[in-house]
């Protein structure tokens, strides 16, 4: 299996860094090609501009998804993105590694969905969730927060749901663009837990890497469910 | 009323920033005072780092949110970051105007909400949700998307609920801090409409920013109905 692991933490001593280490490691270990991309080591840029494209569809007036399109089909994109989509398309597993930032990922993670999942070569039209430009990869969010499980253990809890506050990136992102979307790997707590729950954190995510191919996917929209339109075809709610 | 707008988008010609323009001129000549940061046109720094801080709590150790709240007690945040606070702190009314990336934020705008909403000012501790830093203030979301209405119009539509895919936004980040949240304004399938009908848009955003005061805030938790670990102390599924 090809990974590809994405990871942004602005302190290379961190908890999270070593997660990302760890799946370096043990992914390698288990016979693996891996490549990692250290955001914050790149010194990436996340922010989406007219400069990622060197040839313009309409130089005037800037639609970044069209430009995309268009650059894709043209070779046009800027260099760092050309590299990073490059590594995208040649994973079968893409993992995220990043510290939860206001429930969602870092700007410099952030920075690299908007500009690396490129229309025209992970989604577009009408190819999207499972006729989506990925199809046949898998994705995981492996990330650390402050938050206690107990805050995230459904809709009662104080912040609801974990997996509903993820939905823009298990399903806005991930799903959308046609992966298949393992179960996330949540570490809770972490700025506040000692040495021997830190050790337990990374023994209990050594495990959850080994054990991939025996987690159920996260369910997901079906194009088949709904019409041309995309209007249900059914008034059933999805899983 | 002071409103702080927040912009980003990469095309200064494009129909989000004209709304973003309608909200300056709409909400000045009604008398409002309106300060507003077009992070392209300031070329905002994204990306959260240590240079964020002008003096650490621990130099050879980075946990952001710590050296937040040290840094805001020492007035030692960077001069980008303090200068955007000023401003937060002044406005009643914040408007995070953008179009939507990936069901989300741009990593330009993510990026002013990672740096900005600095610990110990906004949040920290047990001042969350109903008893965050910014309480007695509003916020709203504007943005402008491709998909259609019916896309995000109930759990069975394709995209699933638009208010459920906002939430890490509408509530882990914006009710969070303690901001009232005023019902989203979606300006939907932008690319794809005509003169007309994006008129008939900007209408509605006037009229929608004439309108706030009446419009109800959205449920959020209140810290009252958990416990002090933050158990629910009822099982009832917050609205």
């Amino acid at each position: 299996m090809n990974v590809l692991i994405v990871h942004a933490h602005p302190e290379p001593q961190s908890f999270c860094s070593a997660m990302k280490d760890l799946a370096v490691t043990s992914l390698g270990a288990a016979g693996h090609a891996v490549q990692c991309s250290d955001l914050y080591a790149m010194q990436w840029n996340p922010v989406a501009t007219a400069a990622d494209f060197t040839e313009r569809s309409d130089p005037d007036y800037l639609v970044y998804a069209l430009e995309q399109r268009h650059a894709h089909a043209r070779q046009a994109l800027a260099a760092d993105i050309a590299s990073e989509l490059d590594k995208l398309l040649w994973a079968d597993l893409l993992i995220l590694n990043f510290p939860l930032y206001w429930c969602s990922l870092p700007a410099m993670l952030k920075g690299w969905v908007d500009r690396v999942l490129v229309s025209g070569a992970c989604y577009g039209g009408r190819r999207f969730y499972d006729r989506g430009g990925l199809v046949g990869k898998r994705a995981l969010l492996s990330f650390t927060l402050g938050g206690q499980a107990h805050m995230f253990a459904g809709e009662q809890a104080v912040h609801g749901e974990l997996e509903l506050l993820l939905r823009p990136l298990l399903r806005g992102t991930l799903a959308y663009v046609g992966l298949g979307v393992l179960p996330p790997f949540a570490a809770y707590h972490v700025p506040y837990i000692d040495a021997a729950a830190r050790q337990q954190l990374l023994d209990d995510y050594r495990d959850y890497l080994a054990n991939l191919d025996h987690l159920p996917l996260l369910a997901m929209p079906a194009l088949a469910d709904f019409d041309r339109l995309l209007h249900p075809l059914h008034n059933e709610v999805p899983a």
